[in-house]
C-alpha cells in the first residue's frame, strides 16, 4: 500500500509508492524507454491491455472496452495511489502519514498513435479538455479526495513513457504546497487589494502587451513576468473563476483553440521541444471563489536549464519573457 | 544586466539572465555536450581560460592564476548575476524587480580531470567544504547579499555542463522562496515546542536507526521521512548551529569523509547516477541562530522520477527511505 508522508520541516507531502518486488541491482537509473506504435496499449484494439475504462466518448456507440471510442480515460495500470480503501491517518513519533488513497487515471487523447496537440483538430483537444472536466465532477463525489491534478507530459524529456498522446490524473486526500502556496499568495493580494490577482495580472498584460502572446474570445495567453523556464505560457480565462470544472462549453472550445495554436507555435519555434501542460485550479472543498482564478500553466523543457534549478533549488531563466512573446508572436502557422 | 524578479502570486523570485546575443534559432533543446579532456578549462596549465581567481589554495606557493595550486575558485565565465553596479529595485505596475546583482563562482575541486567525491581524499574533500567556508566569509562582507547558495552539480544528467569536478556558489540579494519555506517551517516547530525540529529529527532517527544510513563524530546521516527522490540523503551536523561557514575545522572534516562514504555507496549501489548536492544554511543576516540548523541535501537524479515531478508538480518516490537506507548500508566498499 502506497503512503502519503509529510515533511516536518516543509509541511510537503510526497507519495511513497514502493514496489517490493525490487531488490537492490534494480536501482538503476531509468532511462526513457518509450513504447512504440509495436506494442501501444493506447492503440485501437489492445483494449484488453489496459485497466476497464471509467469513461469514453463513442460518437458511433459500442460496448465499453472494446473498439470504437474517441477518447478513453481508464486507470493507471501502475498507480502512485490506490482507490480502494479507507483514509488512515497515523502519527509515528513526530512524523505525519496517511494510508496512500488518490485516484490515478490516463485520458487516452485520440485513437491516432501519432497525434499530438498541434496535429489534432481543436475539436479532439477540447475533447480531452471535457474528459477531465467530466472526471473531476465524478471524483469529487468521493470525500476522501481534497484536490486533482490534471496534467500532459509530452516527450520523453518531460517524464513521459508512452508515444501514444495522453493525459493524466491524478486525485489527493492532501492539497500540495505548491498549490497551497499560490493559494496563499492569491488570497494575500485579495486581501490587500479586494481583487483576484490574475485578473490583475490579466488586465495589465492584455493593456501593455509586452508579454501577451495571443488572445481570443474567453482566453488570454501570456509569457508570465517572472517566467521559470524559456517560453513558459500562462492560459487564463478573462471572466473571472476558481474552478476549472465549471468552465462552459465555449470556454473550453476557446481554450482548445488556444492551447492549438499555443503547441504548434511552441514546437515551431523550438524544435517540438517536450513540455509539461498543468491546470491550476481551485481545490475540492475549499471557498477560493473569490480570490482564486482557474489557469493552464505549459511548460517547455529544455534540459541545461532544469538541471541548473534541480542544483542550486532556484530558477535561471535565460529567456525573457518578452523575448519569448516576439519569438512566439512571429510564428507563422 | 540580468534581472530579479518577483512572481506576483507567489512571491518567488527568478533570475532573468538575458544574452541579446541569442536569435531566434538558437532556441534549440540544449543537449549536454560536456567538455572533456582536451579542452577543459580547469586542468592545470589553462588558467588563462578562467576569470581570474577569487581564492586558490597552494601547498607550494606560486603565483596567483598560474600552475601550482591544488584549488581555485573563479567567477563564472557565463554569470548568471552581475557582481558590479548598485542594487535597484524597481516597481513595474503590479510587478517588482531588482537589478541581477549577485556573484557567481566556481570552485574548481582538484588538478585532476577525472577525480570525484567517491575517488578524492577525504582531505580533498574538506577542502573543498574548506574553500566554500572561505567564500562565505568573505561575500559576507558586502551587504547587497541576502543568501548564498552552496551546490555541486555531478554528472550531465544533474545540469552539469563540465566534466572536471566542480562545485558552484551563487550569492543573491533575495532569499529564495525554498530557503524560505524551510526557515518558516523550522521556525513554528520552535514556536509551538521550543526546540530545533532538526534536533528532534536526529534525536528520532538515532534512536530508531531505520533511516539512519551512517554515523560518525560529528555528523548523522539519513534518508528523509518523507523522502522525495530516491536515495535522498541528508547530512546533518550532530550539534546545532545554524550557519555552515561557522561550522569547525573538525566538523568540516567530518563532514568530508561522510561525503565520500555516501557517494561511495550511492555510486556503487545505482551505478554511478548523477546527483546534486546543496548545503542548506540560515540566511545571512537574520537571527535564525535557535530554530534553524545548517545541514547537506544530496539528490540522486534518475531521470523519469524528476520528469514525473515536474509533469505533475508533485512528488512520486518509488522507493521507501527505509528501503533506500537497507540498501546503502548493506553497501561494501
Amino acid at each position: 500500500m502506497p503512503e502519503l508522508r509529510r515533511d516536518p520541516v516543509t509541511g510537503r507531502w510526497v507519495i511513497i509508492s514502493t514496489d517490493r518486488q525490487k531488490r537492490p541491482n534494480d536501482f538503476r537509473i531509468e532511462r526513457a524507454i518509450i513504447l512504440g506504435r509495436d506494442q501501444c496499449p493506447f492503440c485501437p484494439g489492445r483494449e484488453s491491455l489496459t485497466p476497464p475504462e471509467v469513461l469514453s466518448y463513442r460518437q458511433n456507440g459500442g460496448p465499453p472496452n472494446g473498439p470504437g471510442w474517441d477518447l478513453r480515460v481508464v486507470p493507471n495500470k501502475f498507480p502512485a495511489l490506490q482507490v480502494e480503501g479507507t483514509l488512515e491517518r497515523i502519527g509515528e513519533g513526530m512524523f505525519d502519514r496517511m494510508s496512500g488513497i488518490g485516484a490515478h487515471e490516463v485520458v487516452i487523447e485520440t485513437t491516432d498513435h501519432a497525434k499530438t496537440f498541434s496535429t489534432m483538430s481543436e475539436g479532439e483537444i477540447a475533447r480531452v479538455l471535457w474528459a477531465f472536466r467530466d472526471r473531476v465532477h465524478d471524483l469529487k463525489n468521493d470525500i476522501r479526495f481534497r484536490c486533482i491534478l490534471l496534467f500532459k507530459n509530452h516527450g520523453a524529456g518531460a517524464g513521459a513513457t508512452l508515444e501514444h498522446g495522453h493525459s493524466q490524473l491524478i486525485a489527493l486526500p492532501i492539497v500540495p504546497n505548491f498549490v497551497r502556496e499560490e493559494l496563499d499568495g492569491a488570497r494575500r493580494h485579495f486581501q490587500d487589494k479586494e481583487r483576484c490577482v490574475f485578473c490583475d495580472i490579466i488586465r495589465q498584460e492584455t493593456s501593455a502587451a509586452r508579454r501577451l502572446i495571443h488572445e481570443n474570445t474567453d482566453v488570454v495567453a501570456i509569457a508570465p513576468y517572472a517566467s521559470r523556464v524559456p517560453f513558459e505560457t500562462w492560459v487564463l480565462p478573462r471572466n473571472h473563476a476558481s474552478k476549472y470544472e465549471d468552465a462552459s462549453r465555449h470556454v473550453i472550445d476557446s481554450l482548445a483553440g488556444m492551447l492549438k495554436t499555443l503547441v504548434a507555435r511552441i514546437e515551431r519555434a523550438l524544435e517540438k521541444p517536450p513540455y509539461n501542460l498543468i491546470i491550476h485550479s481551485a481545490p475540492l472543498h475549499e471557498d477560493a471563489a473569490g480570490y482564486f482564478h482557474w489557469h493552464v500553466e505549459l511548460m517547455p523543457r529544455i534540459s541545461r536549464v532544469a538541471g541548473f534549478e534541480w542544483g542550486s533549488g532556484f530558477y535561471i531563466n535565460p529567456t525573457s519573457p518578452e523575448e519569448a512573446t516576439e519569438v512566439l508572436r512571429a510564428v507563422r502557422l
